[in-house]
This record gives structure tokens, sequence and C-alpha cells, in this order.
């Protein structure tokens, strides 16, 4: 947590110490040899920082994205007032993320999508199009759409999202591989090519 | 604008040019050899695309962040209803984009930072912390930070903005990254660590 420190606080810190060291008579710089351990009273909590998940962004008013949030991410998490999770993993929640959303009153919605590598890439059309449902109703939101590292499947979704949006394919594919980079893959970039968004477009009067 | 143009689209689109066809007596696959040219009337407008400008993202709510808006984006800036844009660049306003500006009641916020090269970067703290008080106005957003590209100067504005909502440096860089790519600098992200907030403090409660 070494880059959470600002190089102020941390001069703050020293002087704390210091400050500690001279109130109890140790000096230690005074001394050659100490006589015995020196136990220093711990330095202050870091400053309120923020830890964003992993690949974390927003994408519209509402609607957020990231990678799999860890315990350090829950405090940001907090002040986003989410309502919902959009989880894209197959595998069950963690029992601590299960605790921090009960814990704030956030509905999970899970849909289960394999997180296969190309060639064996199988995009669900049906689970894509159930999320996006999901995603557009707001009241759902404010909601994280997630899934492991926040590239494949969640990029999948929200590329679906920015068609219903009427953005053209190449800024779809541009959005898609911010987050992708060295990762992106053609099956995917294919999958929201030929993704059909007919079906959906009477959910997004209120929204896009 | 091949990429704008989606399959069913193109399907339809040949539909009623042969129907057109069909109808003004140019069945042209029944003679080998057309005795004049035939003047196909025109296929109908791409259906209602929108093309956002080059490494756009929403930054938070009603705080946008694009490269350099051309003619083609119009459209989709309209769409956001941008109060104002904050320009990063020391040229002046193309005249094209100047009129979009007026048409549509947008105030244009100019802070000329030069776009040099590493090792020749010099980011002026004046400027950032200058168009960082207008971006955090509530009564300028919605709004758009574009310099030429989206990645340096913009990048550091938001960078500096971050800091104010209390992310994590390693965050900060890694959003930073996501926008910069290959062209990330080393000198923009130490700009960013020892940009200081405190005399900005007073303005983020109603925002960050």
């Amino acid at each position: 947590m070494k880059l959470e420190v600002m190089p102020k606080q941390r001069a703050m810190e020293a002087e704390q110490r210091e400050e500690a060291m001279e109130m109890s008579g140790l000096e230690l710089w005074k001394h050659e040899k100490p006589a015995a351990m020196v136990f220093l009273p711990p330095p202050p909590p870091p400053l309120a920082t923020l830890v964003p998940p992993l690949n974390f962004a927003m994408v519209d008013d509402g609607i957020f994205r990231s990678g799999f949030p860890a315990a350090a991410n829950f405090r940001f998490l907090k002040s986003l007032n989410l309502r919902s999770i959009v989880y894209l993993c197959p595998e069950p929640y963690p029992e601590t993320n299960a605790e921090f959303l009960a814990k704030n009153g956030i509905k999970l919605h899970q849909f289960g999508i394999e997180g296969r590598k190309e060639p064996f890439v199988n995009i669900p059309d049906d689970k894509i199009r159930e999320a996006l449902k999901v995603v557009l109703d707001v009241r759902n939101q404010p909601l994280l759409i997630h899934c492991k590292r926040g590239k494949h499947r969640t990029g999948c979704v929200v590329g679906c999202l920015r068609k219903l949006q009427k953005w053209c394919l190449s800024s779809v594919f541009d959005e898609y591989q911010r987050f992708a980079a060295a990762k992106a893959r053609s099956t995917d970039q294919r999958f929201m090519e030929l993704f059909d968004i007919s079906s959906l477009k009477h959910l997004t009067a209120s929204h896009c």
C-alpha cells in the first residue's frame, strides 16, 4: 500500500514517530547500542484513500464496470451507493463479498458465463441479453457489472449496451479494446457485431 | 463509414434498391448488356448511429473526457446536452467547432497547455488547477474535457480530479494508462503524484 501514502503524509508520520520517541526518552540515535528492543507506536492509519477495483470505470449514469472486487475495494464500492451487482461468472460469489452485499443491501444478479479462452469462446447470447435487461432497469441502479478481470464478459455486455445507445461499431470496439488491451478477442468483437438489439429497444427509452 | 451499417440494414437497403429497380422496369440482371448507364436511387441514410470522439469516456456524473471532436462527432456531443467544454490546447478553437458550440449554447473554457513531448514536458500547475475549478463547478456541467488525443493533458486533469476524489495513486495511474496506453509518460504521472490538492478540497464537497 506504499502508493497510497503521500509524501506530505510520510513526512508527518516520521515527525510523529520522532516526537513519540522523544517523549518516551528513546532517542535511539544518541546510543550506539540500545539495551533492549524498542517498540515504536504504530504509524497513524493512511489517509482515507479509496481503492477502486481493477479496470473500474463509469459506463453511464448509474452504471459502472470493473474486474472482481476484493475486500480492499469495499470502501470504494460503498461510496457508489450501489443497489445491485451484475456478476457474470459461473463460480459462486465469495463469502466475504456476499457478506459485504448483505450488509449494504446490495442485490446480486448472477449470469454464469464460462470464461473460456479463444478459440473455445462461446458467449451465450441469452445470458448477455438477460444481463442487459437487468442493467437497463433503472430500479436496479446504481449497479456494478463485473466478471473476473472486467475485460471480456463485462466488455461484451457493455459493448451490446453501446449498440443499444446507437454507438457506431468502431467506437464500441475502441472502448472494448481500451479495457481488454493485449487480451482483446476477435470472437468477442464478432459477438458484439452480430448481437441483435431489436428485441431490447423498448427497454432503452428511459435510459439511452 | 462501413462499420456503421448493420448487416440487417444492408439487407434492407439491397431490398429497397431491388424494389426501386423493379418498379422502374430496370431489372438489370435480365439483360446482359444494358443499353445505357443506369442511375439507381441513392441508398437510404444509415441508421442513426452516433460517433463518439476518439478516447471518449464518462469520468463522473456530468463530466466526460475525449480527444479532439471532429464534425462527425457533433451529433453524439449534442446527445450529451453539454453546457461547457474545457479545452486544454493553446491553438485557437477551429471555426466549425466554435460554430457548433454557438449553435448549441455550449460555453468554451480554454486553458492553453503546450503539448510538448518528453523530456521537454512542462505541465503548468496553475492551468490544471484553474481547469479543475471549472470542471468541479456544477454550474458548468454537463461538460467535456478534451485536448488533442485525450491522453496526456486530459489525463492529467482527470488524474488530479481522482486525487480529489481520494482514489489511491495506483488506481489514478491505471486509469491514466488505459487512455495513454503506449504513450504513457512518467512526467505526467509524477505531476499527478506531486499535485497538491489541499487548496481545492473545499470545491469537492458537492461533487466527490
